[in-house]
């Protein structure tokens, strides 16, 4: 099968679903480029994440999940904007061309672009060692896009959904813990078909002050925000919300599913304390639970407090994609 | 050196090349997401390719033409759709991320976003097998694109610039042909750096009838174009532009560099022949040679035609990435 064909056959789309591409999607697959119209008044909103076997995802990975992934992790993206998502490229190097992996991974890559309401207008395929890059373009009204740089002292510091789940997954994975079936398949769930927080990000225009969306883990990304807006953080362990499976682990495991879990998805948003009706309005229209999980401090550095209020002083890791794990320690 | 240190010292600018970004950017490296605010009446072009070791370059390449490359097949799509570019995200996937690699490779990848005026606005950074994808976004007014489907009966074909230099430096590479040492120096340049047309596409807004940008074979492109327009064209083989070193080739060789090469990124477009006046003022403005090659005919199909106008019946190939060569037989 070559690249035509294989384009035309997987990633062409006809009929009902070429139809209802959004409205700001002007020219699809096909040409040199696709052509984009944002409506006036309104910002674009790009981003672009690559993945790799073995270092985004496991040789196990079902094609379809793969692909819902690879998607998922851009709109999370978008969503830790409050953009709209409007269209996606794909890139894809694969070792073979064959339907076995290409029908399911285009049918996960259209069912949650179509969730979304979004387009396929372009990209490339190529024979290669398995990458998936794609970039996702949204819209954003101009001047009210959520930034990391926005949070204040005084502020809450919100999460949404739960945190852990993905991480441990990838430990029962790497056979390092061991959980029940039933455990095992939600948090692997979680792990391999993360739902981007779309809804809840459009929803905070307006309301939060900063955000950003937890793919590094939670500290790591806190971290982003704490130095883009020269503020510092204290958080509150024992109202980081997560499942009965995390909640049961040792607290050495619980903390770095917790802390430092990566791959997420969840958005990690501030908001002024004044806000916090506003914030659960948002919440309930996106139909995504929020909890909040600490402030913003005018001191520089991130604290942690555990449920006695006694401050924690491990390690604190993030994760990166060169070195494994890397190090800060809270003061 | 971890990702984000990496991003920050090759891939983050400072100062005038940060102030130097174009008025559209509003947001670049450094949150979730870069925000773009196209101007009111514009479109957004977007273009997206990646380049994987072996398939589409040699590992001896330098980092600085890799990067070159990457950026300049993007650029040449933004180029056929007659755009102007705007920015770009980068993904890079490495085996190892060193300053060996990475400083000659971010300064050949800002040398050639500078001369187009351009902003690296966002990307990836991971470890894995050597892959640069590059996905660009450009400006068109609405409704100006230059599209692949516009060509008629009784249109010129031309393309700019000369073909086949980049094959023939291929194939110099793979050991199949031999050529002096000025020679192979001056088409290795044509295949590591080619130069993105995108003055001329520009300047062809409103006067080329259909365009596209030559990157698997002239006469695979051209078929793009002609399936697209519901037309068929006809070649004078004698026309078409080369270097003294592809003109020196046998017939069988020549004909592979000039019809199937592939790598040539000029760009192939059609025009009404009132319009010859049209077409060299903007090749005159953009500063790139342009030559007519043939006309287009209302009958499908493509017919290729020698110096003695004797029709020429070889197989006429395009290249595919997936199968090596694809063969379509001329009537």
């Amino acid at each position: 099968m070559g690249e035509f064909e294989l384009i035309d056959r997987f990633f062409r789309r006809n009929g009902a679903a070429a139809a209802n591409a959004p409205s700001g999607v002007v020219l699809g697959i096909g040409d040199d480029c696709a052509l984009l119209a944002p409506r006036p008044g309104m910002q674009l909103a790009v981003s672009c994440d690559m993945l790799v076997e073995g270092r985004h995802f496991l040789s196990t990975v079902a094609p379809e999940m793969l692909a819902h992934k690879a998607l998922a992790v851009n709109l999370s993206d978008l969503a830790a904007c409050g953009a709209q998502p409007l269209a996606f490229t794909l890139a894809l190097s694969m070792p073979r061309a064959d339907e076995a992996f290409l029908a399911p991974f285009a049918r996960g890559l259209f069912a949650l672009a179509d969730a979304h309401g979004i387009a396929l207008v372009g990209g490339d395929t190529t024979a290669g060692p398995l990458n998936v890059c794609v970039t996702v373009m949204g819209e954003v009204p101009a001047g009210q896009a959520l930034r990391r740089s926005g949070a204040r002292a005084g502020d809450r510091v919100w999460v949404s959904g739960r945190l852990g789940d993905a991480r441990l997954a990838l430990e029962v994975f790497r056979g390092t813990l061991t959980v029940s079936g039933d455990v095992f398949a939600d948090t692997r769930r979680a792990m391999e078909m993360p739902q981007p927080r779309v809804a809840l990000g459009v929803a905070l225009r307006g309301v939060a002050s900063s955000a950003v969306d937890l793919s590094d883990g939670l500290l790591g990304d806190l971290g982003h925000v704490l130095k883009a807006s020269h503020v510092g953080a204290t958080l509150d362990e024992a109202t980081l919300p997560c499942s009965d499976a995390v909640a049961a682990l040792d607290i050495p495991w619980r903390r770095t599913c917790l802390l430092h879990g990566g791959d997420d998805y969840e958005l990690l948003f501030t908001a002024p304390a004044a806000s916090d009706a506003a914030v659960m309005a948002a919440a309930a229209t996106a139909g995504v639970p929020v909890t909040a999980i600490g402030r913003i401090d005018a001191e520089p550095g991130l604290r942690l407090r555990d449920a006695q209020g006694q401050a924690v002083g491990a390690p604190l890791r993030g994760f990166d994609h060169f070195a494994a794990e890397t190090t800060a320690t809270v003061p």
